[in-house]
């Protein structure tokens, strides 16, 4: 901590603060009252209310008449409404709008609304570095291979023990490791379909999935997905029917854009109609460890009967992006995505692969996972509340219990396009909704990155988009 | 060095091998004479004959009547002719041989004469080890991040650097970082060609190209390739104008099997027909730095131009296969394969880019290549000697002038598949002919790795080796 002499109200703002930070005080847990704070810190009356006056001026906390202050809970805006989508299957082609959010997230000093990394400050990087090194050091000599293997069974042990403990038995002979998350959705997509075949998606979904079915030739057919419930089943099943599918690929945990969570039911739902149908399921679990709740989700690939299903995971998003970790847990599928991986790139640098798994083996994943999990859900809060505050009347919002994103449904007049292009002279970067789709439906949607370092310039950042928006909401504009 | 009691011919035998495995003593150059080792050694006549004899049979130095002892040259035995291959494209589907030969290469204890790797002992695992652990405490937090284009930066210039040593000019710009060159082919290929599309490789060629074309969906077609001059490229340009190409792979340096060397000219002609037909090239310069001669080749993407060629090289083959440190210079195609890579796998780790240009600026990489160049070179040498020694009369053998292989073209009668079955009962793994072929031709040619380290078990093995083939050379089998 820097020295600076805080002020008496500064202090007890700061404490409270980190309280809730580190999940101490939860979303809706009531906060010290005002007489609370003068007993325990030893301060005049004027100072706690100054104190807490500040935090409900940051989102933080919320006075309730005659009951005192509470921690924020997560805005009441009623969820978003999906547009009708496309129901045929189409090639994916979104590069040009995609490329331009990249840009824009690369500029420097721009606050990354629009980015799907987390913040570094959010991630034990000295912890992960040390790791690497030593396990430079201590298996040097093979550099001098290929890493077949026998190097990086560590590493799938550890992540079929992790799985283990959620009910799933998977063998660590089934597990592919992978340079990230996308190089086993590559992998993966590759193994069970041909160019030109059709891809079941959600609808919205991640756009960099749309744009790899469209760079392997293949095309995609959209499901609606709510944020509240995922996946629409009886579409998801009708379509598996009407069309000729070579397989799904589906985000059942915290799903990106929507941020919806599959429950029990509905996933071995999915997992029972895609057997029945003879189609394969990827499932793309990247924030499947980042729940809010005190439960994390059970990937598809655990239910039963799901040798059918290939979970795609990575720890690109709860411990490092660069190390390029991920897997592929491919159950019957294992030996073709083996040999695919092989054929395209080889294996994955054995230093990264025993430096997660020493990482994963001294039990410090855990802590940081929950210490992650609290401050994603706090930012979420927060970021939740603001826009509740600045934007216009009409705005719908998700409401996520674990990831990264906020979903945000404008006022139908307001082009998220054109609110990207007035935002992005702001040095705010954002994700426009119509990327998450096949057919640039989404077109009044942005996606928020809630993963960032949450400080006053993102507060601003979210006012500025909300004035932007009123801006854009009025009838008169063209 | 064990403490062991030399004999004192063991002294003076293991003094020349010294000299001959530093290149000190090359192929060709006189040996000291018995008169000049009893004075230089203090040893008897005996001794120094001893010493020689024992030299020679090892296959390191021969005798030349009345002129004495010299260090072996490359066997004189005939260049391999290849057979007559298909002229029309195919899909290449070679899995299940390959297959074996992985296997094969990945039993414990068994003599990787079939692998494309080298051994341990002959790259500084050590000093990459510290690179890469520098790497990860010196940048620490980027770990937190994708890496994005400015963390491989330091490696990109200095790629740059090294190719514009040998004349060519490339801009950071277009290297794009990989996962090791077959990451950068499939990347590569993908960027120019489409599933469906045929491709014009070599033939004989690198198996895991063929793979590769094949997971594609592409069809290759194969163009003659010898041992002395490489690709004909009459029938080169002859394809081009016959058949709709969409690119072709050619491995112009110390090509994977034949170990032929474009020449300057041939290599220019090479860019000229494809530029004048508009047809991509791409290069697989993996083993363009193992030159044993004085100057190393010129990539074809540093000709004249040559705009239209991408350049796939690592260090896989040069400093460490498990770094997975690759990279595609790729021309006017350099946005379209950067593309790729991030809709693929986003990005490669950045400790082991960041490691590698480390390594590369420290300037160690030159002084290693030297001395494995002289290795491997002297490999090649004594293991040819061998094979000239103990094959059936009728062996033809390349004589390489870089890299790591020879390729062997056994009498006809002779069954390379046969003959892996054979010699993997002695624990001996060989690549057998067919698999560097569209349709299973060169079925009487195997190709033998010299990055290996050199002992009395290799000689043995190619004893072996030879025993076995003349027992599959007999008229009288089936």
């Amino acid at each position: 901590m820097p020295e600076v002499t805080l002020l008496a109200y500064e202090r007890v703002e700061s404490k409270i603060e980190a309280l809730i930070q580190k999940g101490t005080l939860r979303p809706g847990d009531r906060v010290p009252s005002v007489r609370e704070l003068c007993r325990r810190e030893g301060v005049s009356k004027i100072t706690a209310m100054q104190a807490l006056s500040n935090l409900e001026a940051k989102s933080l906390v919320q006075a309730r008449p005659r009951s005192g202050f509470f921690v924020q809970s997560l805005s009441r805006l009623p969820l978003p409404q999906s547009p009708e989508i496309a129901a045929e299957p189409r090639e994916p082609c979104l590069s040009d709008d995609v490329a331009r959010v990249f840009r824009d997230i690369q500029k420097p000093d721009t606050i990354p609304l629009g980015a799907g990394t987390p913040d570094v400050t959010l991630l034990p990087t000295a912890e992960i570095a040390r790791c690497v090194a030593r396990a430079a050091r201590l298996h040097a000599t093979q550099f001098g291979g290929y890493s077949m293997c026998d190097t990086d069974l560590a590493l799938r042990r550890e992540i079929a023990l992790r799985l283990s403990r959620s009910g799933g038995e998977v063998s660590p002979e089934e597990i592919i490791i992978t340079n990230g998350c996308m190089d086993a959705l590559n992998l993966s997509l590759r193994a069970v379909a041909n160019p030109g075949d059709t891809i079941l998606v959600e609808t919205p979904t991640y756009f960099g999935l749309l744009q790899m079915i469209e760079s392997l030739g293949m095309k995609a057919i959209g499901v609606p997905a709510t944020c509240d419930e995922g996946i629409d089943l009886h579409a998801f099943e009708g379509t598996l029917k009407s069309h000729r599918i070579a397989a799904s690929v589906l985000i059942p945990s915290f799903g990106n854009p929507h941020g919806a969570n599959l429950s029990p039911q509905r996933r071995q739902a999915v997992v029972d109609i895609s057997r029945k149908r003879g189609v394969p399921v990827i499932e793309d679990d990247i924030y499947g460890e980042l729940g809010f709740g005190s439960e994390q989700p059970r990937p598809l690939r655990t239910m039963n009967h799901s040798a059918n299903v290939i979970l795609c995971g990575s720890l690109s998003k709860s411990l490092s992006p660069a190390l390029r970790v991920g897997w592929a847990i491919a159950g019957r599928h294992a030996e073709n995505v083996r040999r695919l991986k092989w054929i395209s790139s080889i294996t994955t640098p054995h230093v990264t692969a025993l430096a997660a798994a020493d990482y994963l083996r001294a039990g410090g994943f855990d802590r940081h996972l929950r210490a992650l999990r609290k401050t994603l859900e706090t930012q979420i809060c927060r970021i939740s509340n603001a826009i509740a505050k600045s934007f216009p009347q009409g705005t719908c919002l998700s409401r996520p219990a674990g990831g990264y994103f906020l979903w945000v449904e404008l006022p139908w007049r307001i082009d998220s396009m054109k609110l990207r292009d007035a935002a992005i002279k702001h040095n705010i970067s954002i994700c426009p909704g119509p990327i998450f789709s096949l057919e640039g439906e989404f077109g009044h949607f942005l996606r928020l990155n809630c993963a960032l370092r949450l400080d006053d310039k993102v507060t601003q950042a979210i006012e500025t988009l909300g004035r932007l928006a009123h801006g854009l909401n009025s009838p008169t504009r063209s």
